[in-house]
């Protein structure tokens, strides 16, 4: 078994790093908190004796030697970014967790076939940078490394600009390692392990995702002397397509969600009418019909919304998962090990989306979860318990060490 | 009749301070670019051989003496500050009309019993901080001088710390002056003239305005793993009464309007539910029952929609004017310069908010206005031609040298 205190000790220290205004994070990817992390985690990973590479897209590979020069890697991670008002355990668990894997290994002298490689991927979130898991899926050869580098965050700034910034442009080829095996622990984000009571969620599924980003185009004009009929309301185009996107979310039900996290008017002053109104629909299934369904019934419905008020409509994809189905054999070492272990145990489709899936493309993968207090994550409140981290903890160190062979 | 070319050559000038990125302007209150344009404005009266004071609002008043010392001026103003995305036109065609007309007093030697003030208020636009009008709010008596100091822009800046940054911080108390009578010329920033094709506006009324501020508490949540049973959703609640206004407004057609033109979403993340919607609500009418009655009927139905969504709602009117009659005689003598220079017109009234409705509590004051291409404003495609300026500047001269006795 890990060593639960140890691990939650350098939970709580990393979350030192980048505080939030809520008691939770905002250490956004390639800000200087994300620096301040990254160091942190080299310092740990340099005391437990491993050996760190990074890529070009600034992902850090902390390798632990395996006894069989031939043999691929098992690679265990997640991401230390966090949202801007964030939790401190969404992918810091996976990184850390991965961590105190390598560390219980140290401890009881463990020596495994396979070399174990604790990985953190830059940008998981997508919140400074669209979209997310932007590193991993450079990696799974998804996205190309120039597509990453000329990403803008709100203010204009390049990835590429930012990455060079924080001094973390690696100089390994993105990709080129081969995996034998890819294994994230994180916590569920969701309601359903805590409501059903369980304490480890074996991940056999992950739900696809498409965002859409909505540029409307209305007019400018005075709020008080425009009269109603002259105007080209992009505000109110926007308000029916959040409604529309909430009818089509719902007319899928069970087994879809739709909704808009973020919205930019412009100019954004309250006696004009925007002229321009930008916001991003985030649509979700672990059925990809139900998935390409919604997002053919939102394109086809916003632009008569828009052409009633005259207001222009333009819409274009700029996140994209498929619905990822995880490697049976990997899943059943989960599985195997929560029972060995006696933690009490469901299958989980994840809600969100994690570097696992973009590993899948390329290797075998899957995912342990945890249950977090009412399901809430992507909030300064989120929070699980030292419990809760260190079942899941002992059940990934298990499951990493059977795919990594004494 | 005032020199045009004069009138215009100020207006092209003034307009290459804080240049837009539309051929507009972004001369905001209280920023660098609003104190190079007093400066600018400054430099003129004192060529015209004007005496300028400052009040502790920051509001330039700048003199020409009358030959009665015991005659209270006649003041003719605006403001030079714009919205972010403004136009050349709004509130700086009245300032440098009214010194357009103290220059021609000046070539043809007019001397008048009143001593003429020319004005430049503090932040009339109320885009950065809110309300509108307010430094002439002030001088009438609606705010406090601590309520102004104490108003926030979106950056968390003070008002006061704002106006001593900036360097124009009067010693004059707000309001101590006494007025025989305000005129204040404007583009119309409607419809009416052009399709009228009328050159002059004989403003009558004013419509009065509520602004409400809504604040939606919603519960931060992630996007993908949060089941749409469980969304407490801020943003869908900002939909929902965004189409509400809209219908309350149309309900009250004709002569009432209503809409939305800032909205924030925090954290604003693509991948979080808001958990907090932020937004202002804009409503007006000419008729003061229909205005209250709009307010009410929107505070009466918003705690519904979003109670329906289990979304916190409060409302805060941040601004407000009541409508508002000018002066009959000072009205008649606009009519009248109309008449006496051969310039078609026609009673209007005004859309928008202007200084001259605060005036009007503390003095007797009236408005001109000129047409503008397609009604448009707050945009930076705002346009007038040099033939409608001058018009307006013409009876403007003639009312102002009526009304300060020869
Ligand atoms: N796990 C997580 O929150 N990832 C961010 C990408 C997503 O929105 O699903
Ligand atoms: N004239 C003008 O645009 N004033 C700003 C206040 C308002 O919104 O009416």
């Amino acid at each position: 078994r890990v060593n639960g205190d140890r691990l939650w000790d350098s939970l709580m220290d990393m979350a030192k790093i980048g505080p939030g205004i809520a008691g939770g994070n905002n250490r956004q990817t390639l800000t200087d908190s994300d620096a301040e992390g990254r160091s942190l985690f080299k310092t740990w990973c340099d005391e437990a004796g491993l050996t760190i590479g990074v890529d070009r897209m600034g992902t850090m590979f902390a390798t632990r030697p395996g006894t069989d020069p031939d043999a691929l890697p098992v690679y265990v991670g997640s991401h230390l970014d966090t949202q801007p008002t964030g939790g401190k355990y969404d992918g810091v668990l996976g990184v850390l967790a991965g961590l105190e894997v390598v560390r219980t290994m140290n401890d009881l002298g463990i020596k495994t076939k396979h070399p174990i490689v604790v990985t953190n991927w830059t940008n998981e979130e997508g919140a400074r940078f669209a979209p997310a898991m932007l590193a991993s899926g450079v990696f799974a050869g998804v996205h190309s490394l120039d597509f990453a580098y000329n990403r803008r965050d709100p203010e204009g700034n390049l990835f590429g600009d930012e990455l060079k910034r924080i001094g973390w442009v690696g100089d390994e080829e993105v990709g080129a390692r081969k995996m034998h095996a890819y294994f994230e622990y994180h916590i569920e984000q969701g309601p359903i392990l805590e409501a059903e009571e369980k304490q480890i969620g074996v991940v056999t599924h992950c739900q696809g995702l498409w965002w859409l980003e909505f540029t409307l185009t209305g007019k400018e004009a005075h709020t008080g002397s425009t009269p109603m009929n002259m105007r080209v309301n992009a505000g109110l185009a926007m308000s029916r397509i959040l409604e529309m996107v909430q009818g089509v979310a719902m007319g899928e039900q069970p087994g879809a969600v739709g909704g808009v996290g973020q919205v930019f008017f412009s100019p954004n002053s309250r006696n004009v009418l925007p002229g321009k109104v930008v916001f991003t629909v985030d649509i979700r299934s672990p059925d990809k019909a139900k998935l390409d369904r919604m997002r053919a019934k939102i394109e086809a419905e916003a632009p008569g919304i828009c052409n009633a008020l005259g207001v222009g409509c333009s819409i274009e994809a700029i996140g994209h998962f498929a619905p990822v189905t995880f490697d049976e054999k990997l899943v059943t070492s989960v599985r195997s090990a929560a029972e060995r272990l006696g933690y009490s145990h469901m299958n989980l489709i994840s809600g969100a989306g994690h570097d696992a899936c973009w590993a899948a493309k390329v290797a075998p993968a899957t995912m342990v979860m945890c249950p977090c207090v009412g399901g809430l994550s992507h909030n300064e409140a989120e929070e699980i318990s030292k419990e809760w981290a260190t079942a899941g903890a002992d059940v990934l160190f298990h499951a990493v060490v059977e795919t990594a062979e004494i």
